[in-house]
């Protein structure tokens, strides 16, 4: 890698965290210069100095003004994704985005077109492209080892749900969780989905459906390529994060278990005993979240196409709006692009 | 057990074959007094005679008319099961009936009436209620190890496509194979399908196609306690008959897995090698179709309910009815039982 | 199956109820006789009236006599293998013999003198040898799947003791317990032990101590053929019947696990749970006492060689007491046969 | 961590590319200052120059007179652990030495000494002490999970074996290879080796026996505590490195299987494969490789007690010592320290 490709971040809560983490430990390709956060917490100050990064600012503008700055990490709320993404390119910056881009499918459009005209890269945050068990599942697709593709099946559950306060803004389940599936089922398939059918319910905690929301849901899919696909999912698994898929086909499956903190089993009077899965995303995609912006970095530096684009962030948007359309409607609801 | 139970059969076909040596080897309390088959093949009457049964006829009625026999096991096309049902506890003889009673639910209900009437026992042919692995599952919701019920989820799929001559007789692959996978959907919940939602797509094999039949298929449900419900199905899974189920609630989850022939993995270097799933259905629920017959003799020798009776039966057609009509349709179905 | 085998029985014991519901259930080519025991419990006297076994004796002459019967099963207490071994030989019957045929050797070789004179049968209740996981060790020694045969490594481990009483009078852990694991290496290898060295103690219960055995052990061993193997023994696992093999060689090893009663795993709170093993050795290897009376019968059928024969028997006794002098002596023992 | 600890570093070869590259981009307490080998490759000069280690000498008494270090990296041949530990401590360095420290045990104890002289802290590298499968077993030890230790299993292979011209001077198989087993066993006990035995033999390849060594074994041992302990080892497993553990107890075990690159599974014609292990130990020691070096950096920042210092270096030698010896003897060798 020929040069540090320098980095601000706009945000710096949590998920900024585990980015300047990836960077300052994990990818020496690149080096944060600033950070930006109107409101910035005692925790923050402290990781912030931690990692050296010199600039410090309230204002994202500083961030995305900044001469020196190569490429920008939006992880700032997400009504302020698309609006800031727009600012960023525009001042010639490429754009790492946390999912969603936006909840509403013209702004994302908009904001796309906004990336296109500038000339900038945008990649969107999702990081199960960079996981192992999931590009074991790619490389089962595309390498034909499980033959033509049938069917992909995904079980998503999180280890618990998000304050209602939060849940009240996600844009709902399938906005703000399934979108992660959705995403998954267009990269394992390398198609589209066309049609979709969603059942969803409210069996984890009644505060939901009061929020306007559901906790549970089971949907499936045709895929342009003929494929079939479903995904579960659930708000809450007491037993932890659990993040299994399969792929299978006229030659095969490809089936993976949950990632746990090491192999030992233990035998005892109550029963042989694993592990539980790694607790929630940070744990379980420590290794993806690296590998996703070291991605990022060197699309940058190789002038190569990114691992997950806009139009990854568009449609996966435009699966979750039809999911909802179709729960509502009890139909199966054609997908339209 | 106080006497044995004297059994005939009706069809001596492989499932004939599957029972008659279930009852001659590992079923004290029974013996196979008569069997008929107006179509004997050779290898049917070595059988026969291996096991020592003493009356063969080419008529049905000359076992449903035998009055030294307590109860027939209808093993024959099943065209003939309702109407031979019918026969049967009409003259007395309490029935073990291979599933499904019959395509048409008028006929069924009609069946159920007459067994009724009758005051005989009527169990159908649910083999997968007696196996240990589902077993484990229902204990597992019945006990509430997984706390209240959220999610089933059943994977089955064939090691090939049966001939196409079965296929267009078979009344479809929801009404001759799902229909396994509703009924332990029915038997691991405790409760009813209330909506039902079905993709189907022929992936395996296009000459089912022009049998008017599918090969693959996701099929959705809610169910009437709350919980939902998804099954996925193919045709043809090359490593084996894929038979694995979940089921997810509030205090947990218990998955299970294949049965293999042993428990040796090869570490060679092309991999870590296990053995694939026992082949098909006669390997796979040996036991089962044991502890089925078991069951059915015990039920009559201690006059105890059936563990898959005329309701189950119906109820299971009437559920891959309307899995029919929601794939046709593209709509979410309720159930009408 | 031409014929039936008849059998007698000496001993109604434990391990003789599990060979005559082998024999009644699930081995059409033979039906048992008699059985002779001079202190008939109530509870056998109830299994041998449910399996219908036609002549009862106090006094085992009276099966040995029977010119009805053609091979008899020595189920009765150690000491009496012998004498009745060779009592049956010279009456003409094949023989099966529960392990050890005796703990002294010249008594077993005056034994299967007297047998090979007599010109009858005799098998040694190996019951391992049946076993689906080491018939799948066996068979990647002998394909050569693993290729050369490097290492052999058996973990055999019992839930519990057995009681004191029982302990004073077997011959000692290794007589007792490890003589199973070394017909095991014997029989993967297809060769014969050459060196031995072992190591023994007391980690369970103090008691064994004060009756002059051991109840814990770790036994190697370099073999005829170059390979080596290893054993680990102990009489109390509370987690259940540990028996677990590896073979190892230059193409690779293949590993067994425990048997369970079903594949389910349940995923809570606490952990992921999958099931204990098999408890003890009747429900471990049901199928493979089945199994072993079964290949007994065809061998007679059939006249071909036994599967584990009166060698068998034989060296597997000199094996256990040259570990049984190397424990002593601190020394490898070459094992003279 | 208040401060970076300045390192030098001793030797530029495989190992020594590790550790650099953990410090550099794993542990932020520390940084390397210097780096020294006589015979400097073309590849160590780039990852030197990629890491930005600012010091390059050919002599390593450069990196140890330098004032600005603290602690010192000993990657050299083993040959030049003992006394350039010994030169490195009486300068006032700290020392991470990678293992063996010496063959010879006079030498590691004049070693030892030295260290203490100096009174500065001495770390052997025995990396699989931070490993996360060996640290759950020491867990399950240490806070009696599996109640009173009666039992631990080391399966210990590598791919294939080293060069036979480092063979010839690597101090035979027990000192090379076995000795991270022995320190195994040390750790998971908490006790020491009180007796050994040891079984060794030339089954992978012959031109390891025209060299002196061995290159397969199986090890047994009695330790102070009372527990037993075997340990097999080969140095050519077709699939990869195979590194096992067990630890059995009065209250059950914990067994460890491989590390794997992912968790995915392919059901396919030819059976179910898992992917092999890791290769070798740059993978699958990877984390363990950091957690060792942090640990290091730590003890010197905390002046705490390092994890692996001059005693188990020494008593891991002592112990190889006894298993050669036991080897040539054919007896049991009580192991003194």
């Amino acid at each position: 890698m020929s040069r540090k490709i320098k980095l601000g971040i706009i945000g710096a809560g949590r998920i900024a965290h585990v980015h300047a983490k990836s960077i300052t430990f994990h990818i020496p390709g690149a080096a944060i210069k600033s950070i930006a956060d109107p409101y910035m917490t005692k925790e923050a100050e402290r990781w912030i100095s931690d990692f050296n990064i010199p600039n410090l600012s309230k204002d994202y503008r500083d961030v995305i003004n900044d001469t020196g700055i190569d490429a920008v990490l939006i992880c700032s709320s997400t009504d302020t994704h698309a609006p800031i993404t727009r600012e960023a390119a525009a001042a010639g910056k490429h754009v790492f985005c946390e999912k969603p881009i936006d909840l509403n499918i013209s702004e994302i459009r908009k904001t796309i077109d906004a990336v296109d005209k500038a000339g900038v890269k945008l990649q969107v945050g999702f990081n199960r492209r960079f996981d192992h068990n999931f590009m074991a599942l790619k490389k089962a697709v595309e390498d034909k080892t499980i033959g033509d593709l049938h069917m992909i099946k995904i079980t998503s559950r999180d280890p618990s749900p998000p304050p209602i306060e939060y849940v009240k803004v996600s844009g709902g389940l399938f906005m703000d969780m399934t979108i992660h599936d959705f995403d998954v089922v267009r990269f394992l398939s390398g198609s589209e989905v066309e049609e979709i059918f969603a059942y969803g319910d409210v069996l984890v905690d009644r505060s939901v459906a009061d929020a306007g929301d559901i906790d549970s849901a089971v949907v499936s899919m045709k895929l342009k390529n003929g494929a079939m696909a479903v995904i579960d999912n659930s708000r809450k698994a007491c037993y932890g994060y659990d993040q299994r898929g399969e792929v299978f086909g006229s030659r095969g499956a490809v089936v993976t278990a949950n990632d746990t903190p090491h192999t030992g089993i233990f035998f005892g009077e109550n029963g042989v005993v694993a592990e539980k899965p790694l607790h929630f995303f940070l744990e379980r995609y420590r290794e993806a979240y690296i590998n996703e912006i070291n991605s990022f970095v060197e699309s940058i530096d190789q002038d190569s196409t990114v691992a997950a684009g806009g139009i990854d962030g568009l449609n996966s948007v435009i699966i979750a709006s039809a999911a909802r359309d179709s729960m509502k409607s009890g139909k199966s609801v054609k997908v339209l692009y």
